[in-house]
């Protein structure tokens, strides 16, 4: 007899991972933002905000990195400095970056509206909460007293100097799922609000789903944001959609408050035997 | 504007992680087998050759517990021992066990026809070699350097105590996998010769691909296989087929002489854009 | 990087295009029947109802030559004529046709019960509205002023004569779509009574609905329905189900007012990322 | 009965439909480029090459109108002119960028290497030749000559002046499908440089092809592209490659010269009823 | 756990059942086509050659019920007897059909081209050969001799008084598996050359082939299908394979000589797990 | 016009095919089980419980044949009688056996809770209702009338000495849908408790249901199951609701009760054109 049996997981979703800045704490993703910009000011160049939100979810020494190697700012390197950039460079850079993101981080320390009421549904449905981020522990250390705090403390947290190779890789998805003890991979959401959040989850073979308006691709504090024309509001929010629908994302919603709608769904895919 | 993107990888295999006994040495995996009847035998329990090697692929302890646990097996238990049986006990068996095991290892050093071939020819591809076992380091720690003499070194192996569970979870896979700095999972194959590999590789979202003839499920060395009737080894075979296709493996084939085939088929698949 | 992202809609219908006799308007289709039994009979012809309907949906002139081709009329033709069909004889009966259409036009002009109602409750879920028709612009300059009337006038009507092929090339959905501004096709449903109503729609890319009680296939009128016996009636439609079935409609209905039903269907399943 | 037949077309290809300038013509897209930002130079704003490059494709006044609403941009405007931007302003910069465009087009007329050669094998398969262009018809008059000499002479162009609206939406492809008189859609591929290109075909319901060697996304002359470093010609070709497959692009292929191969794999698709 | 399984066959055909008239033997299925024109005129009933063949495929009996039951037949009988027809009446005429029939039989003896050399190399790729016809037994005890004299014997034939319902019902198809002992049904090719050929082997769940030329949709002897113009050839050549593809055969060949390239690409499908 | 149209039956369930012992009639299906245990011990064989429900499902004869050559009990008969084992040795346990079952036979009447309710109900749906076993006639008349007593009475049962080989293959399935005049075969759903009855289904191309509590996978009578500890229940019911699910079932439930919803969930997938 030849047959093949294809197996496909039929139950419903374990566990969620999230990432930190933009997802779950800190409105628009601001923290890392303008530490970014200033650090790059004190070495004479000059990068828009949209230049310093592009690579947003990377390791922080990998997203400085990024942003020298774009070309207009290569070329503005080049004309300041008269030589090529050294991996020497970028560790000065870094090393600048710091001290400035760690002075502001307690301010960003806010959850995001429907963060712990997300989350306390989640747990209620019986699912395990990981989390993920492209903070070093010492960060994570100042960040997660504070989100507890506020009544939000995920099972565990994977930061990026604890895996080989941060995102878009899935190690940190992947260690999380390992510390939940959860798997398969089709049974857990990453939940974040970056292109790389996305990839991380896509490649460890998990759903995914995108945060729009909140976090980075948006990129503005809540009074911004309703601060904003409606026109406004459309172009920039629909521009976040189509970045986040782009990078593969199996669903893209405003924030974490219209995850519980996405969750049903997923169930009823899964229960379907559909994967991710 | 609503649109989906469904991302799929779709370039070429990147990396194999190969399974130890039964896959690419030791024909018939035959080590671990006697090592475990013997020991049952010296605790008074009477257990077939097919209940030894029903769990293999487990980690040796959750193997012997999952013999255990078997209705006919607990019952002499409970018959001999006259209570129930406790982790103490299972500890018991377990330390009695490795001795045993030990002993017997390097009996059985042997690659299996075409191993050493198919691997080269996999690193000729390109592609990077894993490896996953049931074995603890210390069995590996003698195993690897006689493989090596023989023309086979994976880039690395994981063993089960490494990891906080071990198959069917996925994690030693995992492990191997970013070790190798390797990703998506759907660019990887897992091969082994069990139900429990197959589950391995398939909670990992990699493809799977089972050997019937060379390991566990046929359970026989090169010499008995050649003996067999004609009808005897298709039984035999056949079953061995049912039982890893039933575990939802991707490809059954005899050996791992028979995989550059696979690759191929599963390299076609993957530019269409198809996952595991 | 190897990645393949596909694309698919995943909005809800933003479009209707519906076709005229038989669909919005004139129960059973029957204002062009019989101008084209009359027509034939004048040149010594005589063609059944069934033959008269089978090419129904196509530009007229069109309709006459598929009626003149097949084997039994072709047949008579030759036998009365003696001679083989020439375009001039199809010109002739084109012309002789037109003038018995006209005549006959306005005695079919009332909208199928459902029509004004299933269009207003699409306008209010956003729909825009197209329509397209075998019937040359002359006869619909007599014909929507009737519809509107009535209270249905849909954004636009795209005649045969506007355009380079009728039925089933997909051309007069796809002006129309273009005059609403509306794609891509995947948004749009096309509604109609015929075998090439459904082909025009296919060819397009759209969504198609065949409607078989109120139609052409059914071909007659309210109250000839009413009259079938029960049998009759259940043969008659299978034959009209089976029939547009066969064309490859997404879906079949009795007729235009159990569309919403189907509209929150195909919602549904755009939701889903699936396609026409 | 109660059955649902699901068409699909599984003949073979039937027409191509190619984009201009980057795509048939103009190794690297230059000709658009550098009038761009002396035009806007003229207007007291300094964009940059990758700027001017983004919306490629596009109608060259909505070209122009989504560059002056890039934020980097706008903030240029408002800081210079101390006024919001106009429709009046956008045709001014439209008006002075025609001339600069006219003059330096016939500059550009070289075919790209591969594309005589390719049309020509597709013309013996039988396929017939579209395409569509964000130039308007005065400077496809110009260029038409041009490319006929070199042996290129599509069987139609459709220009973005003569549809209601320009790229992304499909009309300028279903016009020249049209022409051509060749459907389903599923029987034709758009071929092109640029996203807008892309989503032309797509919304068509087309299979697509996306150039990313001699095109807009590269952005650079054949001589330029050789002079690169093997590490800078990589990063910038995975860029292209990248933005291309995110638009949705069925295959992403470095020039026209291997559209064949794509063509052969295209027809078994159809073969066996897949759909773009 | 929660894992669902879908089993597929992945191994090849195993067995072919193939129709008779018009497919293995007599070319253009001409002997029932005649004698039931001729047993129509003794009742005073005019049916055209296409309305006798319209039913093509079905139990005799049956055939003559059905043709009874079209609108312009059924008219002619209610004009001439003044009376609704009963079943008494569809016997009658049936017992004047089998004399007429049993008359020509022998005369459409010959086996299409092809014939042979097919089943010998299905043969030869270890395929069964199993059969099904709209004829009787007592018909089939005088064609089978025939057929073997010339090369043709198949391993059974199942006649249509040896089930309870005739096609489109699967139960002939299903009783020549049964004897073959041959499943599951997609291990199965049903090859015909009729709608309801098709629809016995669809029903039955079998993969199903339909041949255009040689039989009942075309209609037409060896010689005559010689002597048609191109352009008429073209035309009923289509129609046949418009109508055979319509009732949703897997594929529509010309006959039964270019069946072993379908084979092929139905074992290639298999492999791959897919069902017909 | 190169076409494919596939068909796929859209209409709801028409009927169902009910196993007998474990299914309907006889929870824990344990009247084979102890009459199969006794026989051999009269043979001087010992056979576990797990041993003598292995093959559960099968014919009778089958059942022993393949108990027989399991290696356990091939060794005991090997040691027990210095020769090989032959049909007439089957034959003759199995006349041991047919007289041991009979008298048990009655006393396992009782109908499993919920089978009268859930065919009541199916029978309101329209389905109708047929029957097959491993049982011979001569058993199945003792049985059906007990059944009848108690409210179920299927509209046929099919019996495996009725047909030329019993589960997994399809026949019996096959008969009883034709004894129904019920296809297509994607429109009846399979019920069993055991793994040949699930390839039973499958084999005929049916929907297959599993029942995993109160049949043979679980192998307990009513009072045993409510007696097991609830850590001893979750490990039995999950073993057999893997079984179950790794032969292929399209669903596994717990027992005939559960059926109403999943006749639900498959009139939803039958509508939207899937198939089994």
């Amino acid at each position: 007899m030849s047959h093949l049996y294809k197996r496909s997981y039929n139950g419903p979703l374990k566990a969620i991972i999230f990432d930190w800045a933009g997802t779950t704490m800190d409105y628009g993703c601001l923290s890392p933002a303008s530490p970014f910009i200033e650090t790059f000011k004190l070495f004479n160049l000059d990068i828009s905000m949209s230049e310093a939100r592009g690579p947003m979810g990377m390791f922080k020494r990998d997203h400085i990195k990024t942003i020298l190697n774009m070309p207009r700012i290569k070329k503005q390197w080049n004309e300041f400095y008269k030589r090529d950039l050294t991996e020497k460079d970028i560790d000065n850079i870094f090393e600048t970056y710091l001290p400035l993101q760690f002075e502001v981080l307690a301010n960003f320390k806010k959850l995001i509206p429907g963060a712990k009421e997300t989350v306390d549904h989640a747990r209620k449905m019986g699912l395990k909460i990981g989390s993920t981020t492209g903070y070093s522990r010492e960060m994570i250390k100042i960040l997660l007293p504070l989100a507890t705090e506020q009544g939000y403390c995920p099972d565990n947290v994977i930061c990026m100097d604890e895996v080989p190779a941060g995102r878009p890789s899935p190690w940190m998805a992947v260690m999380s799922a390992m510390k939940l003890g959860v798997y398969p991979f089709s049974s857990i959401v990453k939940v974040g609000d970056t292109v790389v959040d996305i990839e991380e989850g896509l490649n460890a073979g998990m759903w995914t789903v995108a945060l729009a308006k909140c976090g980075n691709e948006m990129g503005l504090s809540e009074s911004e944001v309703n601060a904003l024309s409606p026109i406004e509001y459309d172009i920039r929010l629909n521009r976040a959609y189509n970045t986040l629908s782009k990078a593969g994302a199996h669903f893209v919603i405003d924030s974490i408050s219209d995850l519980p709608t996405i969750i049903d769904e997923i169930n009823r895919r899964l229960q379907k035997g559909e994967c991710p």
